[in-house]
């Protein structure tokens, strides 16, 4: 069997436990879940006695996927993200509770309304069916993708960058062992154990089996999976969040506030990458700013009004403003008015998380009404989209997308909704 | 400039005006909808006078396409599907009046939370943006569907079929003018005007500038467009539904339902296609339901089992079981039991509407809950899946897909929700 013909029968075996997956009672997939944490404990606890070398061993596994990414010669970070140790094992278990202890989405009445001819339609929760879930290197995306959807009663196929597949093949095993232990269907967590790239174009044209596609990486991964997919995506990006500083704005707070979404983890898509100033406020405002990022590292590209405040800025360009930097380098710009601000986030934004800072109520409200982006702050960091910070528990991702989901992701996005009429004979007319 | 060019220009010019049209109020938008359908009344009532020759005429539009279609040799269906005459716009009129005084579902709040660190997050309803449209001959398909994108706030590209092209033209260009002159910003509605298959390829590029596509016609146009679109695209197979008579069932209702859910408009999507029967019951109903429906014209294909309680039927194989007939044919099969009609669906169903006829409360449930489909209805006429049955005034499609929508969809269907957060200068810790 080629992987092509070995992933589409993964499919069709994830497909067949879906349908049992569906009706998995709440207690049985929280009790599968608080035994995935238990067994991650002992793994923690057991490393260095003679267990860490058995062949199933998740630190065994992971030390191998290390060494041959030595030897591949990957930079430090890479190796860091790769890397899991017992303290890493106890945040998985950890983040496994935490999912466990949710609210089930499936199966809630969402509504119930009668018609005038008797019969009762029911909205009601469900779940999806079939996730594919495809991403790069950190293996605790193995274990919360797979929590959220036995959580959310779907099917899982994981598919995980190759260097850490003996990683993720040690988790999905353990994982896997445990709820087929506990009566799971056969097929309820599917993983594509191959490094190879024909796997994931296989997995991609499995529409009759799998419902949507997570893909959780950088932009170029995300990319090629929506130009190859038969089966709908839900997509993250970019993140070129702004924050406008408006013409009477609390100076202490906008400052606060830059600083904050620039500085306080400058790698994730919700850091700010352009400051919008308006002009009225930019001689006081760009100095006081640029003093305190420039203090914690920050380099700045500015246009030429901004230069004028704060010469020592580098220039910025189109490209500049079109960059998402990940990193300590912040675009600037001075604008006229709220209309060009306005104008400069609808063509460089990416429809993420945008930010006003002001004290003028109109403008607030135009800010929020006109920015066509999934989460739109007055007076906030744009730090705060999470799904965490928002209060659902469990975060699948961040959607820049604008179906099914837009924003961060809590389970009830792994769900869909299923009509339930009831009648006694009625017919149409 | 050539034809990709064009597209990606209209495209962008009704990017453009989704900016504006996102904050149009609800008078306006009705008030526009309106005028509209008094336009094609007086359209309707000037027929036959001189002004029914001039070049922007809708009727003479139309002359012209059904004129062309005759020399090309379409068929009487084809024919009477593209046809306008006076009752045909009234009937527009009508149904632009009816969306017309839809409630605007723009601007809604649906929830609004207040985290512990005083941020209060709003969950608001949006329009989509820019939504294609692509569609097939009938013309009225023109007007609802550009009616129900701008009742939303939202621009659309229309593509209909090459057939209908001087008619879709008449018409889109007498409701552009309206809007324009009500002040709707330019690009609000785009028409693409060619019959070249090279302009629905380079719509479904335009990922940038359009947000959804949704197609309408046959199997065929949607699986193209679905394979080649980089725009989520929101759809509608087939309909293959089926109605699962239950041991004990009432069977005077039995036959009611399947009767209606067969005959009543067979070639819609949600027709009966198939009938399951439970073996305890097919003595008594197969041959009562086989004499209804015979008598109406219908022609059925069964299973040996069937054949032995009606040796009319010819033989049905398991592509009959997989054909949407859409028409006066209907496939039968006698099963043990519910675990084998819920295989039987799950096997062959299309995820659209399903059946039961039960008088047992656990059967009914576990129908219910486990049958995979849009619509599941107990004791009741599959034909009742339809977005006027629903109570929702209008109907954009029905989506088999799981993504954003599903079973019948609204104008609610043609919008998605932004996060509006509130603070007084949080950041994250």
């Amino acid at each position: 069997m080629n992987i092509t013909e070995r992933v589409a029968l993964q499919a069709r075996r994830a497909r067949q436990a879906s349908r049992g997956l569906a009706h998995a009672g709440s207690m049985l997939k929280e009790k599968v879940l608080r035994s995935i944490a238990d067994a991650l404990i002992a793994e923690a606890q057991t490393q260095g006695d003679e267990r860490a070398d058995a062949p199933r061993s998740v630190l065994a596994a992971n030390a191998r996927d290390m060494e041959r990414a030595r030897e591949r010669g990957m930079n430090k970070a890479f190796l860091d993200r790769l890397a899991l140790d017992p303290k890493r094992l106890l945040e998985m278990a950890s983040s496994l509770g935490a999912v466990a202890g949710l609210p089930d989405p499936v199966g809630e009445t969402v509504r119930v309304w009668n018609r005038p001819n008797g019969l009762s339609i029911g909205l009601v929760r469900v779940p999806l069916g079939v996730v594919g879930i495809i991403y790069e290197a950190r293996p605790n995306v193995t274990v919360e993708a797979a929590a959220l959807c036995l959580k959310s009663g779907n099917a899982c196929i994981l598919k995980g960058g190759s260097d850490g597949l003996e990683t993720n093949r040690a988790l999905v095993e353990l994982m896997s062992r445990i709820g087929l232990a506990h009566g799971l269907p056969e097929g309820f967590m599917e993983f594509i154990d191959s490094p190879d790239r024909a796997a994931v174009s296989a997995l991609l044209q499995q529409d009759e089996s799998v419902d949507v596609i997570i893909p959780r990486g950088g932009e170029a991964l995300i990319r090629a999976v929506v130009a190859e997919s038969r089966i709908p995506v839900i997509r993250q990006y970019k993140g070129i969040c702004h924050t406008y500083v408006d013409d009477g704005a609390d100076l202490e707070m906008a400052t606060r506030i830059a600083v904050n979404a620039k500085v306080s983890r400058p790698a994730t898509c919700n850091a700010m990458e352009t400051l919008l100033v308006h002009e009225s406020v930019a001689g006081e405002f760009l100095p006081k700013v640029a003093r305190e990022l420039t203090e914690r590292g920050v380099e700045m590209r500015g246009c030429p009004r901004c230069r004028a405040h704060w010469p020592g800025m580098k220039e910025a360009t189109d490209s500049d403003y079109a960059t998402e930097y990940l990193d300590l380098i912040l675009s600037v710009k001075v604008v006229s008015n709220l209309d060009e601000a306005l104008e400069h986030i609808a063509r460089f934004g990416t429809n993420h998380s945008e930010a006003i800072v002001t004290r003028d109520l109109d403008r607030a409200d135009r800010f929020q009404s006109e920015v066509d982006a999934a989460c739109v702050y007055v007076n906030a960091s744009t730090r705060f989209t999470d799904g965490y910070q928002f209060g659902f528990g469990a975060e699948v991702g961040i959607s820049t997308g604008k179906l099914h989901s837009r924003g961060p992701m809590g389970l009830e996005d792994l769900t869909t909704k299923k009509y339930v009429i009831r009648g006694h004979g009625q017919i149409r007319e």
